[in-house]
């Protein structure tokens, strides 16, 4: 009774985050009433994006290119690397921070119930990568969860095998909250980790 | 020092409904990382949805063919005839009701500021359509805002003027609501139109 294509396309947006049947019913008539060029826009470029972003050989973030323009950059500091979970967080660091080293991106983190161990994360790449001796520094920057932790654990001994050093983003109250509404495993390692006033 | 296809897909997402620069990413992520079938899938029918899909020649409602299946249909009451503002509203009706009769989607509302007036919403093809002398009953479901009763008003004498007879969904207290919590406008309509108790 109703329109099979419109039908497709709602069931086609609920391959979307966060988006259910009556989220995607929504964008499918907003994009037919109000968004048609917008829509061929998506369209086109998803269809693209989709074909053609790979990963990087190097870090193995997104790329279109073999080598993404961050690794294939002679401006970055080649001495520092920075590895984080996701290319989300990758962009996130380098968004917010004035960090101008090299990254690697995991990918996804230990989780060996899921059947992800290290050759999943490409950490023998990573290896052979701190095994050549010009990375100086590995900047863990997982998530801090149970598995972010592991990973975390993890990948400071490959550095310590290489002679590299690990290091990590501090971890504490974060700027601009209140002690208050910070959740208690935070302000219990904060309190643990307090250091002397300058 | 990004990949420019990748920012051209999260531009390309903000096209949505409520869809901002950080649930753009967000899709953008996901689709390369866990939908690349999905976000092939949904390309493909967006594109082919925004060129295939326009409106039904006789209710204006969203149709792959020149007459909807619905209008098509020969199991559908045609002395029914229920306008209603969106192709949305029309699938709230179908889906919540069992309404049999056939529908009418002005595809917006009276509004004069914006420009929008009788023929923007197809009402001349509305009143031939009622003129035409099968319709007996002009069922007026627009949204009951300041717009949606004008325009209500103005089919309601539309309607009058060809013999057929107006009528409009029952306005007052949602079911399972508290008169507690329930709007002053809603609950001051539903208190003056009170009924006798069966």
């Amino acid at each position: 009774m109703s329109v099979p294509l419109l039908e497709q396309l709602v069931e086609a947006f609920r391959v979307l985050p966060g988006v259910g049947q009556k989220t995607a019913q929504r964008m499918a008539y907003h994009v037919l009433e109000r968004g048609r060029d917008g829509g061929r826009r998506l369209a086109e470029v998803l269809g693209e994006a989709v074909e053609k972003i790979g990963h990087c050989e190097r870090c193995r973030d997104f790329s279109e290119t073999p080598l993404c323009p961050t690794c294939a950059s002679a401006s970055r500091d080649a001495h520092l690397l920075c590895a984080v979970e996701s290319p989300a967080d990758r962009l996130a660091i380098e968004q917010a921070t004035g960090y101008r080293g090299l990254y690697f991106v995991l990918q996804g983190r230990l989780s060996p119930l899921d059947g992800i161990g290290p050759r999943e994360l490409g950490l023998h790449t990573l290896g052979e990568r701190l095994a050549e001796g010009e990375v100086q520094e590995l900047i863990i920057a997982t998530n801090p969860t149970v598995e972010g932790e592991a990973t975390a654990h993890y990948l400071a001994q490959l550095a310590r095998q290489h002679g590299v050093r690990p290091s990590r983003p501090a971890h504490g109250l974060p700027l601009g909250g209140e002690l208050e509404y910070v959740d208690r495993g935070t302000l219990s390692h904060a309190f643990g980790s307090r250091g002397e006033m300058p």
